[in-house]
């Protein structure tokens, strides 16, 4: 059986390009004893994938050159050595971007969505929904009342944020960067405002948007964004930073003539916690029965992108980074 | 009776200058009901008061021009039209540079400093003891054989901090601008290591003296040098933002090209802090009887810096930006 996989070619400066990434087809090995075959149906890319694929401090450690891109996959079972997993049923794996793999049993999860897709174990009840629902309670914890800007509001980790805020009592703006997004922020989602970062008025919105200040700040993009809403911060705001977006976004920002924000922190007895759920797995199980809770409920919106076949792959990952995609990113590899 | 007092002239712009600020000699006003007349003993200098110079936002709110610089004073009592105050008692007042004042008697306290001399209340028992604890046990909260960093530790706000963790079980590391500030610091106070930020080395003395990494920084200085403990923080770091004083020192920083603060406290999963002492006013108390325990047992060493006589105190308080002082920086106005 041949199955098709990308690797990390060299390490992309700025936004990925195709030349990053080397493709190829395999034949897979046997199935050994206490191993699975497993076919992807679904896999997930995910801005943290970018991260890794740069040398130099990161939240994860680097993705190694000349294997496969990591991440999580949501596959169906084809053969099994394991009597934990049966053919046809569906699992979660680690092993990245190939079309299928063979794999330690291990290494594979069963998927538990209850009544919602079982893709929603790729998003709003996997990592990208706990770190939304973690960082918020946790570093942003918002007061009812409270004003909280969530960055890259439209994105999987934003759009769980920003709910789980306005589910906690709070005034939830978004940032977000087209007119179509903020209008699905304050229409479908319901958030209380939305401001498209690339409006020429962009400061004047936020003023208007926040016009108590800033209490609690979800940043997921960094750069002039954050800089605009540091500006606005209250005294003793919470900023949890989830994600540093704008670092590999196509547009280089200006020099930011800011306060450093250390002197900002300090002027407002301000918090800013850099998030990392690995930190806090002793809390995910909860985090997604909320979540799971919510989306029942119809208190959590929950949407995905999905780019369809496997060959979109790396064209679906860089469209996280120029604004492509709503709610989670998923390619579709198979039915 | 004439006093003499300092008012703010116009705003500084970098380090303080003497056109900065007017003087003048004025006859103080009958001592009404209520009132209490105060003649200075000592009143101190603190790197606060700059930040209160300039507009803009800060942790304080602004200074006005045209009034005295306002400040922490010890005083004697010579006339009182209060009960709770006798001629000859020691007082601390807010009324700031002036050599006497006539005050409401509600804005004077007794001063109880025990065994202590009475200016420890202006220092190592007064707001700048109580910030250098509390910053350092409610946001660096050092575990045992943490390496913490300190950051102007030989002023008189780092000295507290410093000995804090040390006294907590930490290595503690302390960054000075000369050799005699690190002599004192590793020989007088007993830190484990002292580094010179003035060194054409001091960023391979740092390394040397945080081969472990940095679990907790408290930052009194911000720019470069704070720059260079992030790039060595741990997974998990907490950093105590107290001072910025860098921002108002003779040499101009050269721009940064390092990483974005959020950027470097997402990959590491650190914390940062701006402290503010009023916002734990509830903790003062404590505070201030842990201080006084150490000192009197000899696990705190309490340095002060005194000017002699009103006049130089425009030249001590510049000093605090020149590197001038150890310990807490005092201008003796009166026996």
């Amino acid at each position: 059986l041949n199955i098709t996989r990308i690797m990390l070619a060299r390490r992309p400066v700025g936004l990925p390009q195709d030349d990053d990434f080397r493709w190829e087809t395999v034949e897979l090995p046997p199935v050994g004893d206490g191993q699975v075959l497993v076919d992807t149906l679904y896999l997930s890319v995910d801005p943290y994938m970018r991260d890794r694929m740069s040398e130099g401090p990161s939240y994860a450690p680097p993705q190694a050159l000349g294997i496969v891109i990591a991440g999580t996959v949501l596959g169906r079972v084809r053969e099994s050595r394991d009597s934990n997993f049966q053919p046809g049923e569906l699992v979660l794996g680690g092993y990245g971007w190939q079309t299928g793999a063979v794999v330690p049993a291990a290494s594979l999860r069963h998927v538990d969505t209850g009544p919602l897709a079982p893709t929603a174990a790729l998003g709003v009840l996997g990592s990208t929904g706990v770190t939304g629902y973690l960082a918020m309670v946790e570093v942003g914890r918002p007061k009812p009342h409270d004003t909280v800007v969530v960055s890259a509001a439209a994105g999987a980790v934003g759009l769980v944020a920003a709910q789980t805020a306005r589910n906690l009592g709070a005034r939830v703006v978004g940032i977000a960067g087209s007119d179509a997004k903020c209008t699905y922020l304050t229409q479908h989602v319901g958030l209380e405002g939305a401001v498209n970062y690339k409006a020429s008025d962009f400061t004047d919105q936020l003023d208007r948007a926040c016009a108590q200040g800033v209490d609690v700040y979800f940043d997921n993009v960094g750069g002039p964004v954050t800089d605009a809403v540091l500006d606005r911060i209250n005294r003793g705001a919470r900023i949890a930073v989830c994600g540093q977006i704008s670092q590999h976004a196509p547009a280089v920002s200006p020099p930011s003539s800011h306060l450093p924000v250390p002197t900002i922190l300090l002027n407002h007895g301000a918090t800013m916690q850099g998030f990392m759920v690995m930190n806090y797995a002793s809390q995910a199980a909860a985090a997604r029965a909320t979540l799971a809770r919510w989306v029942n409920d119809g208190q959590l919106v929950y949407t995905e992108t999905t780019a369809e076949g496997f060959h979109e792959t790396v064209a679906a990952f860089r469209s996280l980074f120029t604004g492509g995609n709503i709610g989670k990113q998923l390619v579709k590899v198979a039915d």
